[in-house]
């Protein structure tokens, strides 16, 4: 059973994104809440009806390459996709141009998280899809646009990210895949690893983004160029045309997203796969970290959506389940009302909120990026920028524990495959990995996103957070421990700011610190938005909008993510504070 | 691959537990630093070249329940089985009266960690085996004790503990499995679900210690008995006699120790089983209490034993594995070097240490509660009671931590299962479930140790920390901010003491921040047995005792525990002081 949290995301575009903004944007228009409502509602029915009730036996089928090198995805999945399609849902964030719904990322988002919720495993590809359908928008030639487009978002066509290679999984320098000119395409020879979606019978062509280097191509991560490869060449009409040299030799066998297929694909058995460059030569990684980008932060949100999955899950079992009578309560409660039971429950909903309303505030702020503003100075693309590795490393890390206080939840029954708690647990391992690991994302944040401006870009947000207290604070009295708590916190991560910034001269030390420095980020921006959601409630309260008890609902889960989440940032900072040093009297032979 | 750590394990039991005070014990007296080396190495051999090649095999293969209703364990588990009780192995800490090797439960939980760490899945029958034998030779009769012990402290027989029902997990008030009288046994009817090795092929005959009702027992807890159900009935000669009344009704799909059986168990599908009170009626849940705590304790050594497995096998990939140059380092250099690897390995390290500390320090404090002393006020039985949920709740759910760190240094290899390091992942999961969550051992360490004698243990521990750390003080200028750390975080423990008696009226709110107590006692009990230890490695340096290297790593390691764990100590006293009002207003029905 999966519902979609569609009332949240209402209230967080709403209040939180501010949709007025964004419909403000050239060529958003469109956007209302009407529109909005009624997107989340369809998206929301598909989810929990169709998508949603195919993940448990997915997990236990898994997809398969079968004896004729073919691949079989779980039963009813081709009919899923189809379903998706029909729905328009694959290119929802897709330019009009070439059949997309044009409908912007914060709304976007908001669908993904159903869909990743509601079956991560099937979801995936409609991930790696979109990210095809992106590059493809970004850096294609008109005939390439019109050519994959259309059906890419129509859903006939699926689409692959192709980086990783046995020896090169985070060192891209090390990729070996060549590719060698031929009339107006390239031969493409190599073996490519971690394939999501790299083959299966969902749909009747597969469109790989691949890198690989040219033949005289310089060594290291500027001499990799981006290259289309069809599982199937097309023809100058635009149908299948013939069996392209690239072949699935296997599948993984993995301990999440079971579903997925995950491919190692030989490309050129015989004379080499016929490749296209996509962009300009040697400009492949540029390409594919626009792609990244846009993965990360859907990664990201893979983290809060399968969060909440869980915690749905252990949310009924917790109203079900009656196991002795609660401390002070009444015989016959459900453990929910047990007191760690309601703890953990809580705490888990106030993360998943706080998680939500930081994602879509993202997907904003991508969205005035990408769409600009007369008087911006670069602010909106640095802010997107800054909030990508904190959204992929915090939620994705942060799915890892909210998974497992779900299966705790369950007790025994939680350790049962039959029950499905343990899935979600299974299933989040890969998300602090593919798409950079977390080390990776801190990487990102402490050397390109902090110490290359000195703290700028992060120093605005701080600022931007304590003016938003302000307005916090003035939005009743009953926040004033909320803004306190927030404040502190603030002035925490502005110190462990400076502390960072003057370990710059030793490179070691800072990226020692950064994981703890992108999770004290996250905390603190999680903060943020329930405080600034906390204070939106007591608003809407006030004057009698939307639902009271939803109000009242946000208000608690606003107090209890200050109790239970936001002291995280104090001892996070502590650690950045003392750990470099330590970590500088250990020798890695003493391990 | 697994290398026993026995280098640690003897400097802690030398340095830190104090082998002179466990031998001066009465009986102990052939306890010598000789002796328990000679144990340590041997057992060492025995997990790295026997028990541990079967582990990942086991997983795949798992037990299963044939058509006959015979359970198999997976390829060469009977075989192991054999060479440890041949070894003498099972009943390492048993009285030599019946077979034991009458060994001290801090040299045991040592050897036992090796088995966990080398086999988890296989060495569950041993620690279920040790339970029985425990409980048979505290509250058995002389007939009892010479029926089975010998049968179990060779191995012939094995052991089996049967709690839970269907409707019955953590509430064993609502029991319902019936014992009745019939003449110098009872028949026993009943269904019991989750029982560990309940039937396998390893041994002739396997005693099943169950929890069941007499006719007339009062309801609840008050009313439940404890009795011995052989598989087989045992002949007046004590050679096997016929099958008893109960059988294998499934075997579960479990998340992880899937090597281990864990079975659903009928009793009385024909006539009813033949059961034999143990102990007195209606005492049964007293004799339970007393197999729990062992256990218990068992179930924090695994979580040990789990992260150190895990965390070899991450080391040995990151020792392996090349990718990138790491920062300020050199070409070639594996990831181990790369600054956040090598924050997590350190991090695991001081972890794992400090676990293996407070465990072993733990088995002391049993050792000399047992033993007694002259002079002993009830404080030896006070520690050992106080200590036994902080190891139970605190190692186990750390070893969900390290278990998922060390998935996360390897990468995207972590996630595909044949790189093994997602079995210890998996595994891991059930230790906070089984043997009471951690929410259970919070609800013990509250109410029983803290609340009922108004704070008075927890006090004479952090007492005994800051006498430790004046010593700690005296033994170098280098420890001054260890000692400063710890004495610090000592202070907030106590504030935090204060703050949970202070909440002793509302049961529901100290209940709540149960948990976060357990953790923070765990963290700080850690942070005083690395300060012990990092004292304890200068004085060998000072004095060329031990070798050198050896000394120094664990002064690095000293550090790196107070730079990156103990700071947890701040943030659960934060939690403690400010959830439970936040809870208090949060209405179940708002999740």
């Amino acid at each position: 059973m999966y519902h979609a949290p569609v009332e949240d995301m209402k209230f967080t575009l709403r209040h939180l994104v501010g949709l007025d903004r964004v419909a403000a944007i050239p060529g958003m228009d469109m956007v209302s809440e009407d529109l909005v409502d009624a997107v989340l509602e369809e998206a929301g029915k598909l989810a929990g009806d169709v998508l949603a009730p195919l993940n448990h036996a997915g997990d236990i089928a898994g997809s398969h390459r079968n004896d004729d090198g073919t691949v079989t995805v779980p039963d009813g999945f081709v009919h899923a996709w189809k379903a998706m399609a029909e729905g328009g849902w694959i290119g929802l964030n897709a330019s009009p141009d070439y059949g997309g719904q044009g409908l912007p990322q914060c709304v976007s988002a908001a669908v993904n998280e159903m869909w990743h919720a509601s079956n991560m495993g099937f979801a995936l590809c409609q991930l790696l899809t979109q990210g095809a359908i992106h590059a493809l928008e970004v850096v294609g030639n008109e005939e390439q646009k019109a050519t994959y487009l259309p059906k890419l978002n129509s859903g006939e066509w699926t689409g692959t990210m192709n980086l990783t290679e046995p020896q090169a999984g985070t060192d891209l320098a090390a990729l070996r895949t060549m590719a060698t000119p031929e009339g107006d395409h390239y031969r493409i020879k190599g073996q490519k690893i971690y394939i999501t979606y790299g083959d299966h019978d969902m749909s009747e062509n597969i469109v790989h983004l691949v890198l690989a280097r040219t033949p005289d191509a310089p060594a290291g991560v500027r001499g990799i160029s981006l290259f289309i490869v069809p599982k199937y060449l097309v023809n100058a009409d635009g149908s299948r045309g013939e069996r392209n040299d690239v072949h699935c030799l296997s599948i993984e066998k993995k301990l999440g997203i079971k579903s997925s297929p995950t491919a190692v694909l030989q490309y050129g058995q015989n004379d080499g796969a016929i490749g296209y460059l996509l962009g300009e030569e040697q400009k492949g990684l540029d390409c594919m970290f626009l792609m990244m980008n846009s993965a990360r932060y859907d990664v990201g949100l893979q983290g809060l959506a399968i969060s909440d999955r869980a915690y749905q899950h252990a949310l009924a079992y917790a109203r079900d389940r009656v196991q002795g009578t609660p401390l002070q309560g009444e015989k016959g409660q459900p453990i929910l009302y047990h007191p760690d039971v309601l703890r953990l429950m809580t705490t888990m909903k106030a993360e998943i909120e706080a998680m939500r309303a930081l994602l879509l505030v993202g997907g904003g702020a991508i969205d005035l990026a990408h769409g600009g503003a007369a008087d911006d100075d670069g602010f909106l693309q640095e802010r997107a920028n800054l909030l990508i590795p904190i959204i992929k490393g915090w939620m994705t890390e942060r799915s890892l524990v909210l998974t497992s206080d779900a299966v705790q939840v369950h007790g025994g029954m939680g350790f049962i495959e039959e029950t499905g708690a343990a899935q979600h647990y299974r299933d989040a391992r890969i998300l602090p990995i593919y798409e950079g690991t977390t080390a990776i994302q801190a990487n990102d944040l402490v050397f390109r996103k902090t110490l290359r401006d000195n703290g700028k870009a992060v120093r605005r947000l701080l600022t931007e957070i304590r003016t938003d207290m302000d307005d916090v604070a003035s939005a009743g009295e009953n926040l004033a421990t909320v803004v306190t708590a927030m404040n502190e916190a603030t002035k925490t991560a502005e110190a462990a700011l400076d502390a960072l910034l003057a370990r710059a001269n030793s490179p070691r030390d800072a990226a020692s610190a950064g994981v703890d420095f992108t999770m004290l980020l996250g905390y603190l921006a999680g903060g943020w938005q329930m405080a600034r959601a906390g204070a939106a409630a007591g608003r809407a309260l006030a004057i009698g909008e939307g639902a009271p008890e939803f109000m009242r609902a946000k208000q608690a889960t606003t107090k209890a993510y200050m109790a239970y989440c936001l002291p995280e940032v104090d001892k996070l900072a502590a650690k950045m504070n003392k750990g470099p040093d330590a970590l500088a009297t250990m020798n890695p032979d003493w391990l």
